[in-house]
């Protein structure tokens, strides 16, 4: 029961990536996985039920990926950043370059369903929140200039990054996300 | 007929904007427009031939935007990026905060659809080459720092910029944007 669950949730993290919402139907997500319509909806409300728990998926990947980069305390926090952006970007290499899932939902449903909106702005910040935590040990450490506003940067950082992915999303390219983050630690950190 | 098919880009350019594509069926735009069925099948092949019209006349605005900005000689080029820049985050603000269509359209559809996704990204492009055409002016000027790439520098904002405009469109507000230039504008200038 708990295993069909966990295999919808598996293949919902594959599809809804690379088609995105609207595109994907119910039937589809049964053809895939085997599963049984009664089975789904035993499991979930409805498919705004399952892609909020997919998400759900996707934001524990995420933390856990935050987790092992900017918990590794030997390396300094600047470059534990930038290793979980590089880890990050890894992964979507491994997907086939389709790109961030936030940000595709995000564009795709922000204009039609507050849901949505509200809950992808929402892990973007509680990432830029993580990301802005150890940018502040970098200013406290003397690694950004003083007077940095960690928690903002770490906005921008998530925001750019965005953007970087949905071009990476267009090109099947790693590089414009290099580029973003050549870009934005060389402007971080001015001199050094 | 001509007036029925601007009527039709023209209801496009909201819709999809708004909607996405594949949540806005035909009926809606011919409920939205007036127009009859067989007109609008006159005019388009499908809705997608009907949604790459719709990009060329988003493009047209944007070139004209670009024209208009990046023309006016007696400001000096970083400024007319920024002023480019500008004007298009108060026509999304006019908009309701809804970000930028190609953003919107590139995320939903580059997992499914290459002509979309080579279609979006050559708009990018594009837009890039003649910010970069504006940017090599200005390391003429010395007002960015020898050496500069301005072709990598211009695609570089652009995706930024898309990556901010996500932002917008998720908080229905202008500051991701502007905090997204004042960044850029500062990184791109050390010293200045």
């Amino acid at each position: 029961m708990r295993d069909t669950k966990q295999r919808l949730v598996a293949a919902g993290l594959d599809l809804l990536l690379q088609r995105g919402y609207n595109d994907l139907g119910v039937q589809t997500i049964l053809a895939e996985t085997g599963v049984p319509k009664g089975s789904f909806y035993h499991h979930f409300r409805n498919k705004e039920d399952f892609a909020l728990k997919v998400i759900d998926s996707y934001m524990e990947e995420v933390h856990a990926g935050l987790d092992h980069c900017l918990g590794e305390e030997s390396i300094p926090p600047l470059q534990r950043v930038r290793n979980f952006f590089e880890a990050t970007g890894d992964k979507y290499s491994k997907d086939g370059y389709l790109g961030c899932m936030l940000g595709g939902l995000g564009q795709e449903l922000a204009g039609v369903n507050d849901v949505f909106r509200h809950r992808i702005d929402n892990c973007l910040s509680v990432i830029g929140d993580r990301i802005g935590g150890c940018l502040a040990r970098a200013v406290e450490r003397g690694d950004l200039p003083e007077g940095s506003d960690p928690r903002q940067m770490a906005a921008l950082l998530v925001n750019c990054w965005e953007g970087a992915a949905l071009r990476s999303r267009l090109q099947h390219s790693p590089e414009p996300l290099a580029n973003m983050l050549d870009f934005y630690f060389s402007a971080a950190t001015p001199g050094k």
